[in-house]
């Protein structure tokens, strides 16, 4: 009654050692399940020490041809990341007639179309469930679970090693710099943090959780992307003392057709269910025009939660019932950055002189900002921590306000601004 | 290049009318993304006034039996709920070779074993996600998401009636009556509130979630069920001083081969990310072998969310990839209640004479009951509040320690008993 399928494995890190335990672990219950019996055929790795201790029946090897030419495998799971040789190894795999799953985000985010259209063509799955969200069913769900829904916006905690870090700086009060080195210890952060800290790990799953969602082709360069490194302990603890917490989020909105798409910290609410994402952990809430916000949270990367997100895939893949990726005719609009809305958030330090507030609030209301409160702090050094919670706002305007406050003299340094987000706030409705 | 898909759907109340709205509003979408023209093609309601205005393409009747006897018809979706004629409805339909989509958990809960059976011999699909957390994709997330997970166990939210109640006692400090009351207005909870407040409708969807979960016939009378009626005020308040929140929570744990499968108010932290479940919403929580802790989050109920569940069920059925229900062969097995492990709190009201921690504590010490931290409160009137926290301790002797301080003579009333639960600890691994 059982089905075999042949998988090959091209890539024995954490992810792939995971799927090999899982698939050991679990096989008799997914066959149960599923009806299937998925065999791992061949492995492909160029550590030969990494093949050493696999039982005797898998194929060992270090040359990818050798799996993606083999006509007994049925899904290739592509596990090692990058561009080249990944790109190559999918497009062989696709075009000799092979089922593919991979986690590779930076490779499916700036190259994923061509291998995409690949797919459609030979009428093969490509399989990404892991590439976002490790082990949280986010794209089964968005795409399966929400398909009856017009999706107004997501907003997504999608990077482990900078929830990590703004976790321990609001925990403990951490500096971002001793913060990023505890990640670094834990086996949170890379030695070169700059892919994870800077947005851009964050980047490609919003690039790819878009074209599901918006079922829209998504130019990955088309995304604002801004880090964490500015992040301060300060702001952070200002923005707990008024009830908020700060996220990196990747953030996603249809706003009259046109989306607004970007990567940046920002302040959310504590209660809402991302603010309470904590440490490694992934979230993603995506507002439904039918089911309002739906948020889904687990761990975001580590081999058996990832494995986990494989198997999904895999089992599906087998079943005939992957995800395939439809994407409507014509160019994707994206919404210009100046004309996005939010809250923000401004800090500013300024000398304890006279008409200050008045000056900045000037500055504000002639930009066609309003303020929603200001809180003056007592001052710490010769300098008084101003505080600015402003009502929805152009970000064109904000930024010109910003750019006249810093040329006050009574300021010092620049003026620090943070947006503030409400991601169950519905966008505009597509207009298509 | 779309395929026709022809809907017959019996009920038009809030979700019949809600899938109604969906189709006619982003059928399109649908069709984009699924290669499906999904229409309705009869509708079937009691109450003539429901049916007057539907467009006139739309076959109307007051008689179950025109749309599943009706050969053109390839899903019947069930939405009158309750037990019979419900079960007649979908035995006849699935017998007629027609696929079915419900809502109804009570009726799969008590007596789904035999549709689920009629399913499988037909060959047909009997898609049931909006029977469980409305418009929350928690049985698409669990059966295809997790498919390589041993579920070690899940928590849920699973009632909006009792969690809008709890809110509002917790956020506002009202009785229980008072919330209820409040809940009623708003139109949360029915006039006759009990199948909620009581915990039943929580229990049938920890069945139906269980079954999926472990692969296992579940006798829903096999399940402890407990309302949220003693919950006072007073423990809201206490409760939340020690960092905790109150959830009604539907829970199922596999320990040790067995199913300790129970409905009752909880004490779980509050940096858990079900503590911040608000209002009507409901949440899942599941520690899946591979993935760990997987929640899921969004509304439990209403029009809209909901049909976007029934929705779902239609397009992957239609696509040949429905949820089939798979069981293990055998008898499945219950912990007996007194076997079961967790924390506890304690509230104990007593007049204020010397010697009685002692006694108590003695008391507790006797039946194997470790205690973590107490908090004597000040008196309010002639009797003092005595508040313990356990560290887990078996059921069974939990129980008799505290049958024997009720007896104890300086108590007032009766012990006030809550369990305390951490959702994210994993339970035993499954034995098979």
């Amino acid at each position: 009654m059982t089905q075999r399928v042949n998988i090959g494995l091209i890539g024995l890190g954490t992810v792939g050692s995971g799927v090999f335990r899982l698939l050991e672990q679990n096989g008799a219950l997914i066959s149960l399940r599923s009806g299937l019996d998925v065999r791992v055929r061949s492995i492909c790795d160029l550590r030969a020490d990494s093949l050493k201790n696999l039982p005797s029946g898998v194929i060992r090897t270090s040359n990818w041809k050798d799996v993606t030419g083999d006509g007994g495998i049925d899904i290739v799971v592509e596990l090692i990341g990058g561009i080249e040789p990944a790109k190559s190894i999918i497009r062989e795999a696709l075009l000799s007639g092979k089922h593919v799953v991979t986690a590779n985000k930076k490779l499916l985010a700036e190259e994923g179309r061509v291998l995409f259209d690949i797919a459609a063509e030979k009428g093969r799955f490509l399989g990404f469930e892991a590439s976002v969200g490790g082990g949280i069913p986010c794209i089964l769900s968005l795409t399966r679970g929400l398909v009856g829904n017009g999706i107004h916006s997501f907003s997504g905690i999608l990077n482990g090693t900078t929830n990590y870090i703004l976790s321990k700086m609001e925990e403990s009060g951490l500096s971002f710099e001793t913060a990023l080195r505890d990640a670094q210890e834990k086996g949170f952060a890379e030695a070169d943090p700059t892919f994870d800290i800077e947005g851009f790990d964050a980047a490609h799953k919003t690039a790819l959780f878009s074209m599901l969602a918006y079922n829209r082709q998504i130019d990955y360069k088309a995304i604002s992307v801004e880090g964490i490194t500015k992040i301060s302990a300060l702001d952070i603890g200002f923005a707990s003392e008024m009830g908020y917490v700060i996220k990196l989020l990747g953030i996603s909105k249809l706003v009259g057709g046109e989306i607004d798409i970007r990567v940046h910290p920002a302040m959310i609410h504590h209660t809402h269910p991302l603010a309470s994402v904590r440490n490694e952990f992934n979230a993603i809430s995506i507002v439904g025009d039918m089911t309002g916000p739906v948020t889904l949270h687990g761990k975001g990367a580590g081999g058996a939660p990832t494995a986990s997100a494989v198997v999904s895939d895999i089992v599906q893949i087998a079943s005939g019932e992957g995800t395939r990726v439809v994407t409507a005719s014509g160019a994707t609009r994206y919404l210009p950055p100046g004309r996005r809305r939010s809250r923000y958030y401004m800090r500013i330090h300024t000398r304890d002189v006279p008409g200050i507030l008045s000056k900045i609030s000037g500055s504000l209301g002639d930009h066609g900002i309003s303020i929603a409160s200001v809180i003056q702090k007592e001052a710490v050094t010769e300098f008084v921590p101003l505080l600015f919670m402003t009502h929805e706002a152009v970000e064109e305007g904000m930024l010109e306000a910003v750019n006249e406050i810093n040329g006050f003299d009574f300021v010092e340094g620049e003026v620090t601004l943070i947006r503030v987000e409400d991601p169950d706030k519905p966008g505009e409705k597509d207009g298509r």
